[in-house]
């Protein structure tokens, strides 16, 4: 392991630990009449998970100037409608998936019932933190922006677009264009929403290099699915904890299924190297990002 | 039909088309990329539905001298919400029913998996809708205020903790206390919401004054629950535009399978006076408030 890449590591490895014990808190400062309610929520949103997007939001904004507990908050909220759109998506109507990061499916742990509405909570809490948690001084007045953003990428703008689409799509071929929007809302959305988050708690930084970081976000949200797309038929199930070769069992639209595998690993090569040129162009210190971008487009998980 | 009860209907009217051509246009002002989803969002919260709750709030609201299109705005999210619950509790895995204001439910009508994420959608839909439609100038910095009411009546700590209470209890005997804390949280929250966001959109009011309203609400929200209960017993499928019947056929507990029909028609009234005697403390004109307390206490669907 490289010296860069166990640094990234350690970030990971914080920024979990810290993330986990927040919302943890967070959620048992909530009402306590809902024990098994809240059992299905932990059981989603603590513990597992790789926290890309707070790793994202936490090295851009540690490199804008932004305050390490505010950037917390931003994580909490984000990381509540992820687990949220992932308890959904892996429901019996959508991709009935039994397993998720090497665990059965809040479905199956659970029953459907009450994932549905561990999912349904968990978006409301997303909302809950973003409105109610401690924030520095001067950033109080940023929550509403900070609550838009969420909210924008998350709705029919955004998230629930993209698996409406997916919906369609699965079993039914659909242009490369389309895939390429597909998940550009269901995934990119919510990775430009940390830029977004990030450089409204920045302390200073200009809309040039807002859109900059927005070019880079593009990047690596079409990078990570490719990627995603060609470790679902190249890796194992263990390693992924989940099925492996579940989008050919779904009949799903994949880059794989349109580039093919060679074809899709020059397409993740150029999203890296465009990912990358974004950076080039931004005056902070970006090794953090770069290194980030490394470890997304070549994870084994 | 009496000159009071005909205005009441007249609001409910006004509001109806109001507040259904609102919603119309800002969804409409939303992405188009996902027209499905759209569709099943605008099935479930456009026509029908008896829109107690913006009643409520309007009432209230006009009473305190808020602004009309403020309420409106409260509404549309709140209607949200409130519809979003519906389709997800309607679902095969909840309450698995297929009739809703005389219509096929969602799931029947789009799908499961659309029905889900139209929810999931309007969920969010209500929070963009506070967040970003035009208020009235003095009233923008108390958006937060309102989304913080209706993030807390909806999440963990309302709606969804009376919904998970209620899949416990459906097949399950519980106490009344149990019974009246399920619909306090299930029903009551949102309609506390209702207050709530009428005391801060409206120009002046002191906070013994919000609790009177609040008392009032908690009245009113079991008691709209009573009469549900009775309704599912002596009412008719088609008056109801949902199966009569359906507690007792999902084995719910209800007031009527607690305090039986009688006790049940008693403790309605026992309701109903209460609520009057919070609205008889206020130094404001409640007439229009005790017509909509009449209306609700005697409603026939």
């Amino acid at each position: 392991m490289s010296l860069v890449t166990a640094s990234l590591s350690t970030i990971q490895q914080d920024l979990q630990a810290r993330i986990d014990q927040k919302l943890d808190l967070f959620i048992d400062q909530q009402t306590q009449v809902a024990d098994d309610l809240i059992s299905a929520m932990k059981y989603s949103v603590l513990g597992g998970g790789k926290r890309i997007r707070p790793m994202l939001l936490s090295i851009i904004g540690n490199m804008l100037g932004a305050d390490r507990d505010d950037l917390d908050v931003a994580s909490m909220s984000i990381e509540c409608i992820h687990a949220y759109s992932l308890i959904h998506d892996d429901l019996p109507a959508m991709d009935n998936d039994a397993l998720r990061r090497g665990k059965p499916t809040s479905h199956i742990q659970f029953g459907e019932a009450t994932a549905i509405l561990a999912g349904d909570a968990l978006q409301t809490l997303a909302f809950e933190i973003i409105l109610n948690h401690p924030l520095s001084e001067q950033n109080s007045v940023k929550r509403i922006d900070m609550a838009k953003v969420i909210a924008k990428a998350s709705g029919v703008n955004g998230m629930c677009a993209g698996q409406s689409i997916d919906l369609i799509a699965t079993g039914n071929e659909i242009s490369l264009t389309q895939l390429t929007q597909l998940h550009q809302l269901k995934t990119g959305a919510l990775l430009s929403a940390c830029v977004s988050l990030g450089a409204i708690l920045a302390t200073d930084i200009c809309v040039e290099h807002i859109q900059l970081l927005h070019e880079y976000a593009g990047s690596i949200g079409l990078a990570f699915q490719v990627r995603d797309d060609i470790l679902d038929v190249v890796s194992d199930s263990e390693t992924l904890g989940k099925p492996q070769g579940s989008d050919t069992a779904l009949n799903k639209n994949t880059f794989v299924s349109h580039l093919g595998l060679q074809g899709s690993q020059s397409y993740l090569q150029k999203l890296h190297n465009e990912a990358l040129q974004s950076l080039a162009s931004l005056p902070y210190n970006t090794q953090e990002l770069k290194t980030f971008t490394n470890f997304l487009v070549s994870r084994k998980y």
